[in-house]
C-alpha cells in the first residue's frame, strides 16, 4: 500500500466520522503524537497512549459538526485539515476548532502526527 | 523571533500578494523545497534556486484569485493552506488548485518547504 492510498483511506474513515478505526488500522505500534501545546499531553508515544488520548478527547467534547479536508499529500507525509464546531464538556463554550494533523508514514504505518492550530 | 511570530509575518507576507518579499526574508541559503512531482523540480536546493523555481512559477501562470489560510503551528513546523484559480500559459486551462506548504524552522529561517496537492 502505498502513502497516497493509505492517505486516501485513513482520511475516508475520518470523513464518516471513525477516527477510532483509522487509528486503530493506522497507526504504528510506536506512534509519537505532538500535540500544539505545553502539559502532560504535549507528546504521546505509543498506540495504546494515543488512543486513550481520542478516548478522553470523545468524552470531553460534544462535535456538533466536523469538516474534513484532504488528504494533502507528498512523498512520505500527509495533511489533514480539521474544522469542527465542538463544545468542550469543561467549559460549556461552543467553539471553532481549525487545525491541521501532519502524518508521517514508514512501512505502511503512521509513525508520527502532528497537530498544528491556526494562528491567524 | 519564535517560529509563530516568523510563521505569522511569513503568511502576512504571502497574504498580500508578496510572495517573492516571504521568501526573500525568511529562506535559508540553504532551504530544501520539495513538490509533489517526478522531475527536475521535485527537489529545489539552495534559495537562488528556489527564487528561480517561483519566479518560474510566476511568469508561468495567471492568478486570478488566492486564498491563503493560516498559519497553523506547533513547534518547529507551521502550515499554510493556498486555494488558488489560475490559468497555466502552458495549457490556457484554468482550473483551481488546493495545495499546503508544511514549513520548517531553524534559527529564525525556513530550512525545508514540502507541499502537498490534495488528493481528493
Amino acid at each position: 500500500m502505498t502513502t497516497l492510498e493509505l492517505a486516501k483511506d485513513f482520511t475516508n474513515l475520518l470523513k464518516t466520522n471513525d477516527h477510532e478505526g483509522a487509528a486503530a488500522k493506522y497507526n504504528s505500534d510506536d506512534i509519537v503524537s505532538y500535540e500544539a501545546m505545553d502539559g502532560p499531553m504535549a507528546v504521546c508515544r505509543g498506540k495504546d497512549t494515543v488512543k486513550q488520548k481520542g478516548d478522553w478527547w470523545q468524552e470531553n467534547h460534544e462535535v456538533h459538526g466536523a469538516l474534513i479536508e484532504g488528504p494533502y499529500v507528498n512523498g512520505d507525509q500527509f495533511v489533514v485539515r480539521f474544522t469542527m464546531d465542538v463544545t468542550p464538556k469543561a467549559t460549556g463554550q461552543r467553539m471553532s476548532m481549525d487545525e491541521v494533523g501532519i502524518y508521517t508514514v514508514k512501512n505502511g504505518k503512521i509513525v508520527e502526527e502532528r497537530f498544528c492550530y491556526l494562528e491567524g
